[in-house]
């Protein structure tokens, strides 16, 4: 005895998702089953459009949807001469978020990774490196994770820009604003010491 | 700056479900971006059907696709004189999958709370009471939650069943195989107890 035909199928698809094992499908499957038609209609439909309608940008990578390139990289009045280089489109949004950039992005496909098989040539490292020699581009921020593939990518970038005269700069590490002392770790603390500013 | 339109869409759906917020909702879609076109369309699919598709057993109110009577009211083997009571059709798979009872089933709709404004006309205990002077039922067994609301159904339905010559039986509060006695609350202990049974 199991449940009817399609339930079992969106089941089956819950546990595609990661984090959601077989107890938490059938939660999320019944949620499913009493929405609104209207709101289950709303679901179906937007799983079809994300994959359907929505591409990579041609220029930076970014996801974008009804148009080849992004609102970002169409966008004038940003500052075209530098790039920030993020991991995936949701590192994007969060330095979006923050309002403390307005020049434009380069988006990679995850981070250099030998042990998982991921090589530069994946991850939209040469498309990035082609960019800064066509457009005019000033500075290159590395905006990637200070994990050992985030350090790998980024130090792997700056070899292939080494001998041009584009300036190469990496997000500060440190300690996180409202963070308590006690939780950070000793890299952490390293790492803020080692970037430390003059104040007087 | 926002993710684009169909995303958005698809993390506001993610946020109907119970136990998912703003953060998840984003994870769980940018998973749906990276399903295969396939599992993608059977994702879509069977959120489609779920909702079309499955319909409410006219007789047990068990949930049914393809046929207006569920495949355990339509089995002829099982025995037809017996009703299990249970609270949703997740319960009555639990049942089913216990292998421990070949009867038929009715399933409520929920469970009467007056202070969720829940009566009993809501919960299909009319549609039990009609089967059960309409067809030659000899047992009901409350399969029921041992919480108030549950407490408060199982007593409505032996009320509303008193002076017929239907036995009603509820299945047996205890400790769970397998629990560790330490964690069990006083409630359970009492229950174990006011239920103990004879060996020598």
């Amino acid at each position: 005895m199991k449940f009817p035909k399609s339930l079992e199928e969106l089941i089956e698809c819950f546990k595609l998702l990661p984090g959601i094992g077989e107890k938490n499908a059938e939660r999320l499957s019944f949620a499913v089953l009493k929405f609104s038609d209207e709101n289950a209609e709303k679901f179906s439909n937007s799983i079809n459009n994300v994959k359907t309608k929505i591409v990579k940008c041609s220029i930076c990578n970014n996801l974008t949807e009804d148009s080849e390139i992004c609102s970002i990289c169409s966008d004038d009045t940003r500052d075209s001469s530098t790039i920030c280089v993020v991991e995936s489109t949701k590192d994007l949004i969060l330095f979006e978020k923050s309002n403390a950039y307005k020049g434009k992005y380069h988006v990679l496909e995850g981070l250099i990774s030998p042990l998982e098989g991921i090589n530069p040539e994946d991850i939209k490292i040469n498309e990035l490196i082609n960019r800064i020699k066509k457009e005019k581009i000033k500075e290159v921020i590395l905006a990637l994770n200070t994990s050992m593939e985030g350090e790998t990518t980024s130090l792997y970038i700056l070899k292939l820009l080494e001998g041009t005269d584009v300036s190469v700069t990496k997000i500060a590490a440190g300690i996180p604003v409202g963070a308590d002392m006690e939780y950070l770790d000793a890299l952490t603390i390293q790492r803020a010491l080692e970037g430390r500013n003059k104040l007087s």
